[in-house]
């Protein structure tokens, strides 16, 4: 017996496209279809012809795919009117994409309510661009939007326009839940109907949203349900609560339920580096949770777990994660025991003995810090550099004698009220001890001003470092006067590194100056960079 | 006909605190506790005594609560050994929790890999440690490790272990999804062969997590199945990709299902306050397409969606978000804002003419805010400052004329590396100016000092004023020379009130200060103290 085949449709560049915050540019929509068409995806849907300058801009010069086909995205013809003379028809037939998919109603309410079109009209609307499309595309595929909600309200009526679709010469009928409120027990139910009504399953596609948080599995409902097409889009983009993901539909499709989606043999394996991608175009944080693909996806932070994960990964993996192409990540935290901290080493590259006395004082020394308000987990950068620096050591490429942070606010003589920060810092950097002065937008910010005034000449590898986020929060807020100030500075370079380091003091300069010390420091490390001679040896902070 | 009831479990200081980055402490344990139980969860997690110093506080010192039953978490006893002598179970009898849930095993695999025990050893672990927590405690709770897996394995085996628990006078067992990797449909056809083989629905619960992206439909199809307690977090907190989301899960029982859930009268419409208040406290960015509850879960982008959003909700909304305590956004021409604005008005007391012009100023006023950073969501004490401000008057208690905040790190002549923080603030109160100066861990802490140094001679009433919690947060991450920093401020006093404000401002001192003023404004204000003469009329900040 062969192994079924679910075929894959993406809507990243037309519904993923409607996400708040989220702007493509016609280039970017180039460069994202031939990502999802090296990776295997069957169809592509490019976004609206008609709608939009990017858009159109997009369709006039496609990028040449390999596999995938490309689709256009339109409306049904206009009510009263015929499909050759529809306006948005023959954008639609203008834009240089084989596919064409149709939006049109199959809930008899939406069709009075929001069109103000007689339910009968609406079926001959979307039967005559169906066959118009077919005539003119090498193939044609009607949504049926709103398909579930009006099912419920008249099933005769939705599978009444999904015939007219199929009838007129369209390749698939999508079956979409617009609103996004069906669950999935509905979604197998209405489309076991929808087949036994005489609707074959290899002609229906499912198109779903995240309303519920039941997208993926409502998805994986309706294949069960006979359904052979599945749209979605990269990290779930869209508007809303966002479209079904197809990184977490595609795995669980593939390895779980034994399907084939005709990716290519690499495709798999690709997901991940797919959806950071994705992320990274669009200057977003990537969700670390994500399911699959997410850092923390295998990530263990539970001593017992980490021995356990240790033992046989299976324990507490539900795959491996080198399936997707992700990776098992070892956290350090308070709950963590000694079998943390171990692999945590192993996988920074630091081999050591287990039984080595110093190793036993990391897990000491970070018991005590996180307690102390350090938090490790999510600051690796300072985590590799404690370790390293009790195991063996790390240069100090400078030490701060002192600092001094002015910060003033007072009405200038135009009497505008004006903030300034001033940082002085003395700092020894080999033999030389330098004194300097800079400003900045904040006392961190000036801090960091002057730190590079007199590091940048010495360590030109710091010309790319750059602050991303900051984050403070006070941990013990009840106490007030013993309370204990966190920050976390996330820093990146040019060449995409990012890493995170914690600083924790009763005064927030002082916390931010060891995070940004940590910073540095974890910079010139990674980068090789020797100390120069006098700085002194490695001192644990 | 009743409606079925299906019991709450809130795992969120538990499991949700192994979420990769989150780190509570005790007392904000001790809030969330608060507000689950405000809202009519049932069973609140609070943590695993023994495990590290923070759970240990916490149990030692539990918040009071009025509806939900406290829950201690642990591990059946170890093998070879009395449950009465282990250590483990000795400190979850110790814990101030009505409740123990204690984990075992319920594959056997794990048992003799992870645990190196015989399987049969394990089923008598799993009895004898029930036991000893129904005769010490008012409930007990079997969580039963990786038992989909485990059902998958060796279903004869996963069964004896719940009969076991059940048997030994568990109320519950908890059919744990450990690693995640379990589909819907899979959860709904092994909990019904548990029910065929005898163990009945109303003591079994669920416990999903979403490493494929399906935690809350693997909820849901179990509540199908016949469960009837539900586990999760809020937020889908949690390692590796997170539990399942109660957020998400409670609604779609509630409204969709049918499942009455306990909540208090308006737990259901405060979900959106609580999903937010947790991000608010962990300082995390609130996902904005949260299903349900997020702040674009209900918005609507310009054209067709509107306007047919407009004639009639159903059109392009699932429930009406009211019911989840959310808002309709429209994101072209805000009408809800206006509407949000007037409920909120209502809401601290000002009866207002929705037509009066001033309303369309203070609507205006946020959104221009809102749009630089401000967040009045989180910070109700200065919302309501700005909208009395534009309304009616808020009398200026102090004006700072300026401020110069010095914080200096050096050695000193001991040799130690000391850091202060120096506050000089020059005020007007009434007709006097007074210049004065002073010391704190930290230039907020010490400006926050100089400004009660000069206020409270005046106004004594600020004399129990405290600030509890300090936030800070950069807006613009990418944009490090544009970056705005937002700083919100919690205080408390003596009779237990607890308000927060907000600041912005490039500067992070600069933004702290305005947070403080209006923290000030707020106390004095709401207590009635009158203005002296000649600070001056009332000033839109």
């Amino acid at each position: 017996m062969s192994t079924p085949r679910v075929y894959l449709f993406d809507s990243t560049l037309r519904d993923g496209a409607q996400t708040h915050g989220v702007d493509f540019s016609a280039a970017d929509k180039a460069a994202v279809a031939r990502s999802l068409d090296a990776l295997g995806i069957d169809y592509i849907e490019g976004g609206w012809p008609g709608a939009n300058p990017t858009d159109d801009a997009f369709f006039s010069n496609p990028p040449s795919l390999s596999h995938a086909r490309l689709c256009a995205f339109g409306m049904t013809r206009r009510p009263g009117r015929s499909a050759d003379n529809d306006p948005g028809l023959r954008a639609l037939l203008e834009a240089e994409a084989p596919v064409a998919v149709l939006v049109g109603k199959s809930w008899d309410f939406q069709c009075t309510v929001a069109l103000g079109v007689e339910p009968e009209e609406n079926v001959r609307m979307i039967a005559d661009s169906i066959a118009l499309m077919v005539r003119e595309k090498s193939e044609a595929m009607y949504d049926a939007e709103h398909f579930f909600d009006g099912f419920k309200a008249n099933p005769d009526y939705a599978i009444s326009c999904v015939k007219a679709a199929l009838e007129a010469g369209a390749r698939w009928a999508v079956l979409c839940d617009t609103n996004g409120g069906t669950l999935p027990h509905e979604i197998e139910t209405t489309i076991a109907a929808v087949v036994a009504a005489g609707v074959p399953g290899d002609q229906l596609a499912i198109h779903c949203h995240n309303d519920t948080d039941n997208a993926v599995g409502n998805s994986l409902a309706a294949v069960r349900a006979g359904v052979r097409q599945v749209q979605g889009t990269i990290n779930g983009l869209g508007e809303r609560c966002g479209n079904a993901n197809l990184i977490s539909v595609i795995p669980s499709l593939t390895l779980k339920m034994g399907f084939d989606v005709g990716l290519k043999p690499d495709g798999l394996t690709r997901l991940t580096e797919v959806s950071r991608a994705l992320d990274e175009r669009l200057n977003r944080a990537p969700n670390t949770h994500a399911p699959y693909v997410g850092a923390s996806a295998f990530a263990h932070k539970g001593g017992l777990h980490v021995s356990a994960v240790e033992k046989d990964p299976r324990c507490y993996e539900h795959i491996d994660p080198a399936q997707v192409g992700n990776r098992r990540q070892i956290l350090v935290s308070d709950q963590a025991g000694r079998s943390n901290v171990l692999s945590r080493l192993r996988e920074i590259g630091l081999e050591v003995d287990p039984d080595e006395p110093k190793v036993a004082r990391v897990v000491e020394e970070v018991k005590l810090r996180e307690f102390k308000g350090y938090a490790y987990d999510g600051a690796g950068a300072s985590f590799e550099l404690l370790a390293r620096r009790l195991l063996h050591r790390v240069p100090d490429y400078f030490r701060l004698n002192s600092f001094r942070v002015i910060d003033e606010r007072r009405w200038n003589a135009k009497g505008e009220l004006i903030t300034l920060s001033e940082a002085t810092i003395k700092a020894v950097i080999g033999d030389a001890t330098y004194m300097t002065v800079a400003e900045g937008n904040g006392p961190v910010n000036a801090l960091d001003a002057a730190l590079r005034k007199v590091l940048m000449p010495v360590y030109p590898e710091l010309r790319d470092l750059r602050l991303v986020d900051y984050k403070v929060r006070i941990l013990t807020p009840d106490a007030a006067t013993a309370a204990v100030t966190r920050v976390m500075i996330e820093s990146a370079d040019s060449e995409g590194a990012r890493w995170t380091t914690v600083g924790v003091s009763p005064n927030v300069i002082d916390a931010s100056y060891n995070a940004l010390h940590d910073s540095i420091t974890y910079k010139l490390f990674t980068a090789g960079v020797p100390a120069l001679d006098n700085t002194g040896a490695a001192a644990a902070e």
